[in-house]
């Protein structure tokens, strides 16, 4: 059985540095595509402009994008270029275009990814990140919110560490840390490629922050580093925020495998306060 | 008097949407040029760019630079667009443009710049990170390290917090943390274009680990979010690596104000390990 991810990130070759993609709506928050979601719709172009390039190292290394307009459901284009391909390691350039009712081009975002080959890499591993102590499941709350859920949330299987998520009891804990399990509901594994869709896809810990208005967040610059292939299993995360400055924040991200280990690393820079 | 770091990261129009530049070899780590000091010079042709467009947004909010190749001392272009101009923010791609002996084009590194207004922008503040306590100055090491120092260290007015930079006195403390003050050694006051710089000026904290050789540690991709434009005086920094895996590592700073405000958050990937 095709996971809803991979039906939903599909892209199919169009010409040569282009592809067709369908955005749906089924991972939105509101009426916005979440922005990991569209993120690796992009690493999975890219990816696949290596792949028939002849390049076997396809693992998303480092990948920045910039949101540049609001996504809407529906058919969109990536034109994808290799800036440069070593032997080790690759630089591509990503755009997602959408047309507008004119069927004018409109450019949604602009990505850079750096890719190489996890399954081969060599040097030093020293790692001072021990995962978070997140209670077991049946302890944690569930990530899926009651009444209005965004639809993103049906197809995650989300635990969140009781307490870290205050904003949903109706109270601002003041510490912008969230913990938790997360995999697909569907029971895919995830991979390299899907680092980039969970490194956005936990609600803002920010909203635990009493200066900080429960509304959108919208994304302006998302950069995932994937440091290790993952292990089958559910991921850990925890996301935290430190500086709310002018109404820009950042939000950091580390997720950790079933075998405890860094497999992502995330930051991105945010725009909060619009309500 | 002109700064040094103003005159090294200058550059010129030579065409639409195309600056020349000459690196110096002033800024080098060994034989090459270091990072923020590239970086710089590409967010200056970015800011230009968009000044020259009529935008007066030039703050570089978030500006990521993927290293391609190695720079060499001499002249270069910079090849600049805008991806997206609003009311606020603009993004804009940069390439770093440099020649062989035949002439020939090669990109040396590809930027994507997200640029806004930090003298009017408003929104929530809450800043959860305090400055490290770094000693005074005299009580600190200087980073300019006796011997074979780069040349890059003549340019800066260092001083780390001692026991930090344990690789220096021949022992290793296992703690991946560098803390410190810098300045522009010519008293050249801090501004938010320089923040690119400063956020790649210090040694690798990563030294301060066993399993990592002593070495050049080349940036693969760096990230600067810059947070507030800084007030005069010296720059407190913070520098962290917390996973060195199969070569790879991230290496996440900050950076203060004399007004102890947070004025960026950087966070670069890098290879180590080559000895």
């Amino acid at each position: 059985m095709r996971s809803e991810l991979d039906i939903d990130t599909a892209i199919e070759r169009a010409a040569a540095g282009r592809f067709r993609a369908v955005i749906t709506d089924r991972w939105n928050i509101g009426t916005a595509p979440n922005g990991g979601y569209l993120a690796m719709i992009l690493g999975r172009a890219m990816a696949r402009e290596l792949a028939d390039a002849g390049r076997e190292h396809g693992d998303p290394l480092s990948l920045t994008t910039h949101f540049l307009s609001v996504a809407r459901p529906g058919p969109a284009e990536v034109a994808v270029a290799i800036v440069r391909s070593g032997r080790g390691h690759s630089t591509l350039e990503a755009r997602l275009i959408q047309r507008d009712e004119a069927q004018e081009e409109r450019e949604v975002m602009r990505a850079l990814g750096l890719f190489g080959d996890l399954g081969r890499a060599t040097g030093p591993t020293d790692v001072k990140l021990a995962p978070p102590d997140v209670p077991p499941l049946e302890a944690c709350l569930s990530g899926r919110p009651a009444g209005a859920a965004p639809r993103i949330s049906e197809r995650l299987d989300m635990h969140l560490a009781p307490g870290d998520a205050s904003w949903l009891t109706g109270e601002r804990s003041d510490d912008a840390t969230l913990r938790g399990w997360v995999r697909l509901a569907d029971g895919r594994e995830p991979d390299a490629l899907s680092l980039i869709f969970f490194a956005d896809a936990f609600p803002p810990p920010a909203f635990n922050l009493r200066a900080v208005p429960l509304g959108w967040v919208p994304t302006l610059e998302l950069t995932v580093h994937v440091r290790a292939r993952p292990a089958p299993g559910r991921l850990r995360a925890r996301f935290t925020t430190r500086v709310v400055s002018q109404g820009y924040l950042e939000e950091d991200g580390v997720l950790w495998d079933a075998e405890d280990r860094v497999v992502a690393m995330s930051r991105q820079l945010a725009r909060a306060g619009r309500g």
